[in-house]
C-alpha cells in the first residue's frame, strides 16, 4: 500500500502516519519525491484495507498494491478449481451447457425443455422455482412446487439439477433438490446468503451483479470461500451501461480477465447477458472462444407463452442448431463440448 | 402498451397477436402506418408486463404507455406523504437531517457522534450495527450489541434511531430497537426482504441501488408498499459510473425526477453519494436546493480511526458548519430546518 | 411515431397537437385509452424527429417508431455492403485482419510491424500519423512524415494503408497516401468531418465513439452516406463503463446488433477494446465468433519502447500464433481468414 | 509514479527498469515488500507519460502519483482565474446566467428570447448558429446568417454573445461575432479545435464531454491553456449513464471537485444535463448550491415549435420566476446573482 501525503506536511505529522502504519505490524518505508512525499507500507496491507488512512490528516491518498482477496485469487492456487458434479467435471477440458426455462411453470414445461436440451448436448438443467422479478405483480416463481418438477425432470433426463436460492431461509429446501446452487446477479452483495452458501458443502454458481466490478465479484467469491466452500463457479452475465439495444452489456473481456485472476471456474450467460434470443447464439459462441467453461442458456418451448424472459429464451430446435455451431468453435480453441 | 409489429406480416398472424392481448381482457386497437402496423393494447397494461409479447412471432417491439407501478405513484395519491416517527413529520415543509457514525464501534463512539449532530439540529441517530461489507475481511458491525449503543444513545439524546437491516432472520431484533428501518443500496433488489419489510407497521428507508432506474427504485417501493407498508422514505445516494473522482456519482435530478412521480419523501445521502467528507457539504446544500425533503449524514468523531468509510465522514465541528449553511438555503427555497 | 397525452386533456388542446402532426404532412390516429390518449402519427416521421412534440402542452411522452437512419440500414439494403480496396473484399466471407503500429514512429519501425504481419497474414497495414491524445504532453504523431513513412511499407509489403484523418484541414494529404479513411472514436460526432468524408470516394472506417449507443453510431454513418459515400466500415472499439479491469467494455453483442441493422462491414478492436495485449486474442477470436468480417490490431515491434499505446500492443510473434488460431475459428463459424 | 514489479522478478531484469526510469532523467527508488518491489520514479513523472512502461517485461501495473495537468491546475495557481468580458467579471463573487434559444431559428426568435432574459437577469445570450446534430436529417443552423442575428441582439440589449465553433475553418467568422466561444461536448477531444482556440485572445467556454471523466476534461483545458489562452471557462453539462428519466446525468458533485483542482470559473448547463425544462429550475438551484460560478440555459419564447431542444427549453416567465428563486440561493452561499 502506497500512501501519498499533501504537500508541505511537517516532519511531526508525517511521523503520526507512520506510527498508525506501524501500529498495525506494518513496515513504512518513506520516499521523498520533488513534489509528494510517499510511504511505502509493506506487509500484508489486507490488515490497513479497513483503516480509514485515508482520512488521515496528511493524506492526500492512498494506492492499494496487492489484490483485496485471497483464496480465489490465482496467485494463492496456480491449477485451475474442477468442480466435480455427479461426475461432470466443470472447470476442465470440457464445456459444459447448462439450458432449460427461466422460470419452471409446470411439469410438462420443464420436461418440454429439459428432454430437447439433454438430447442437443447440454449436461445440465436450469429452470427457477424462486425468481427475483423486478416488479410485485410478476410472476414470482412456483416455490418448493417448482422444485419438485425439476426434480422429476432430472429423474427422467439424469441431467443434475441448478437453481436459484433467494434467501437464507429457503436454503435447506434447495439444497435439497438442487445439484448446484445458484446465487442470483441481485444477491451478489447479499452478504448473508453468501456466508450460509459458503457454510455448505455444495457447488455454487456466483452471477456478477448488475454493476459490480471484477474486484468485487472476486471479493463475493471470497466471502462463500473464507467460509469453507471452494466449489464455486463464477458467471458473467451483463453488466449494466447506457446502451438500450441489450438488455445488458456482455462483459466478454471479463472472460480472459477472470480466468488470470482467479482458478475458478468462469462461465458465460448469453440470455440474460443481451435480452434478446436472436443474440444468444452469436453470444455463445463468443463466449467460449474468450476462454469461457461454460453457458447458462435459456431455453422454452414456447417463448411467447412464457411466464418470464420469453424474449430471450431459445427454442429447443435452436438451442440444438447452436449446440453443433458450439461443438467446432470449442474444438477450434482446443476444448471440447 | 403499443405493440409494433413487424414489416410485412400477413392477415392471419396479426390477428394472432390480437387474440393473445385480447385474452388478457384488454382491448387492441390496430393502426396501418405506412412502414409498421401497430397494435393498442387497451387497458390495464400491467396485466401484461410479464407477458412475453416480444417474444410472439411477427412483433418488433413492445413499447409501455403506462408506468408499471401503482401506489407508490403520484398519479395514485396526489398528496405528499408524511411520515410521523415519534412527533417528527417526514416529507413536510422541516426538512430531517440524520447524522451519526457509518457503523457502530462502541458506545462511547456512538455518544461522541450522537450529543454534537444533536446540538447541531440533527433530528434523527443513525448508525451501521449490522453492516454489507464488501470485503469478508472488513469488521462487519457489531450486530445487537451495537444496537444495544444505539438505544442508549437514544436515551441520552432522544434523537429516534434509524439502522439497516440486512436479513429477514434479524428483522425482529432490529425493529425492536430502532425507529426507522433502513434497507440498504446493496439489497434494494433483495425482494424477500423487501416483502418482509413491507408487513411491518414501523417507517423504512429505502436506499436506490448503486446501479438502479428510477423505475427499478420505484417498483421496489411497491414490493413494500403492495404488503401493506406505506411508510417509506427514498434516498438517493449515488449510482455508479465510470467517473473516478467520487466513489460514486450523486443523481440530484433524481430528487425532482422522484417528486414528480411519486408522493413518498425523498432524501439524499452525500456520504455515500460523493464518498468524500469535503464533498459532503456543497452536496448537502446542492440537495436541498433541488427539492429534497431530508439528508442521511455520515459524522465521526476521528474519521481517521473509523472502522468503515472514515474517508466520506465529517468531524461533528464540520457537521455543524454545515448545518448553519444548510438552514440559509432551506429557507432560500421555502423549507425550514 | 406514438404521442402519448397526458391525462384529462381537454378536446380542443387534443386538436392542438393534431393539427401540429398533420402540419407535417403525416395523418393522426387517436387512440382513447382508459388512462391514457395517445396519437399515432403515421407516415414517414423522420419529418418529426425534430420538430419538439414533447414540448407541446399536453404531450407526456413521444415514441418512435421507426429508426432514424435510412441509407444504412438493413430495410434499405437487403444484401451486405462489398467494399473493395486494392482487390480485397471487406464485407464478404474473407475475414480481414489489419495491422500495425499504434503510431508511426520510423521508417524502420513501421516497416518492423508491416513486414511479419504480412507474413502472418495480415491484409491491410494500419498506423496513426496524426494522433488524439488525451494529454498536450503526449506524442502527437509525425504527421506527413508519417504518412510517407506507411506509403513506404506500402510499397515494400504490398498491404494496402489504413489511417486516421482528425482535421477537415487535413484530408486532402492523407487521402494522398491512404486507401481507407479512419475516423476515430473521439470523432464520431464531428459531424462536420464526416460530412466531408462523406464527398470522397474513398473507404471509410467509422469507429464507434466512446460512449455513443449503436443509433448513434448508425446515425454518424448515415451523416456520411447521406452526402453520396457509401463505402463506410464500421468498427466497435469498447465502450466506456465503470469496469477498470479494462480500458473499455468491449461490446462484443454491437457485432450482431449491427449485423441485423445495417448493410455495412462490421469491425472489431480488440487493442483499443481492452487496453491489455495480453485480452487481444482471447477478443479477436470472441469477435470473429460473434460475426465480425474483420480485425483491427496493434502490433509493435517493441510495446515497451512504444511511443503511444505500448501496454495493448502484440509483439508479431504473439499476432503469428493469434493468426494460426484465429483462422481455426473463423472456419468454425463458416468464414475464411 | 510507482511502479509495481511481478513477484519473483530477478535482479538483473529489475535493473533494467530501473535504467529505463533513469534514461528519463528521473530518480529510481527501490522498496522490496513481502509480496511485491515497487520502484518509486522521483521527479517530474509527465515525462513519463507517454512512455509505455506498463508493457516493460516484469511490470506488473503503474500507478501516477501526479496530476498530469499542470496549467489548469490549483496548485499551479492559487487564486482563482476571474475572466473579464466586456466588464462582466467571470470567476468572481457574481454569479453569471447566460441565457437564450438552443439554436438560433430567425432575427424575431433571438430577440424573443434575448429581451426578457436580460430583463430577468442574464448577464450573456447564449444561441448556436452551428449546430452539432445526432441526425442529418436534423436542422443544422443558419451559420454566418444566425451569427449575424445574435449581433443584432447583442446591440438592443447590450448582452455579450456565447456561440459554438464547431470546425476550425469557422474560426474567424465566429470570433467576428462572438465575445465567448464554446466548444461543446462533442468536440472536448477535437484536439485540433482546442489548439487553434488556445492560439486565440479570446474567452472560451469548454463543455464537459458526455463521457469524459473530471481528469480528460481538464487535459483537454489544458490544450488551450499551453497554446496560450488561458481565459478558460469549464461547464458541467451531464454524463451519460444508464438513467433513462434524464438526457442524461448531471454530475454536480464535478463541481465542487473542479473548484478544488482547478482555478478556472465553473459552469452548470442544466438544460442539457436534464434534457427536460421542468428539472432546469431545480437544477440550476442544486448548481449553485454546489458552488457553480455561473449557468448555462436554454430559454426560447415557444419551445413547442423550437427546431432543437424544445422539450428541455424554459419559457421567458418561468426563466424569470427562477431567476428570482436563484437569488436567493445565491445570497444564502455568499454569493450575489
Amino acid at each position: 500500500m502506497i500512501v501519498v501525503l499533501r504537500p508541505g506536511l511537517k516532519q511531526d505529522e508525517i511521523q503520526k502516519v507512520v506510527q498508525r502504519i506501524e501500529g498495525f505490524g506494518l513496515r513504512a518505508h518513506i520516499s521523498e519525491g520533488k513534489e509528494r512525499t510517499i510511504i511505502g507500507a509493506i506487509g500484508d496491507e489486507r490488515l490497513l484495507a479497513d483503516q480509514s488512512l485515508e482520512s488521515f490528516p496528511g493524506v492526500e491518498k492512498v494506492l492499494p498494491i496487492l489484490k483485496p482477496y485471497k483464496l480465489v485469487s490465482r496467485e494463492f492456487q496456480k491449477a485451475n478449481t474442477i468442480i466435480n458434479v455427479n461426475g461432470q467435471k466443470i472447470g476442465g477440458k470440457k464445456i459444459h451447457v447448462m439450458a432449460g426455462p427461466c422460470s419452471v411453470e409446470s411439469r410438462e414445461q420443464v420436461l418440454e425443455s429439459a428432454i430437447p436440451v439433454k438430447e442437443a448436448g447440454a449436461t445440465f438443467l436450469r429452470g427457477g422455482a424462486f425468481k427475483p422479478r423486478t416488479s410485485p405483480y410478476s410472476f414470482q416463481g412456483l416455490g418448493e412446487e417448482g422444485l419438485g418438477h425439476l426434480a422429476r425432470a432430472r429423474e427422467i433426463t439424469g441431467l443434475p439439477i441448478i437453481t436459484e436460492v433467494l434467501d437464507p431461509r429457503d436454503l435447506e429446501v434447495v439444497c435439497e433438490y438442487s445439484d448446484i446452487l445458484q446465487v442470483g446477479a441481485r444477491n451478489m452483495q447479499n452478504f448473508k446468503l453468501l456466508t450460509e452458501v459458503g457454510k455448505l458443502d455444495k457447488p455454487v454458481m456466483l452471477k456478477r451483479g448488475m454493476s459490480a466490478t471484477i474486484q468485487e465479484f472476486l471479493l463475493s467469491a471470497e466471502y462463500i470461500a473464507t467460509e469453507g466452500n471452494r466449489k464455486i463457479i463464477l458467471c458473467e452475465r451483463g453488466i449494466r451501461t447506457y446502451e438500450v439495444e441489450t438488455r445488458n452489456t456482455l462483459d466478454l473481456s471479463a472472460v480472459p480477465v477472470l480466468k488470470q485472476l482467479t482458478h475458478l471456474p468462469v462461465f458465460v450467460d448469453p440470455s440474460h447477458g443481451t435480452g434478446r434470443w436472436d443474440l444468444v447464439a452469436p453470444m455463445a459462441l463468443a463466449g467460449i472462444a474468450a476462454g469461457a467453461d461454460g453457458l447458462l442458456i435459456e431455453v422454452h418451448s414456447h417463448p411467447e407463452l412464457a411466464l418470464s424472459d420469453g424474449p430471450q429464451s431459445l427454442k429447443p430446435e435452436k438451442f440444438a442448431a447452436m449446440m453443433q455451431e458450439l461443438k467446432r468453435v470449442a474444438e477450434a480453441v482446443g476444448r471440447e463440448l
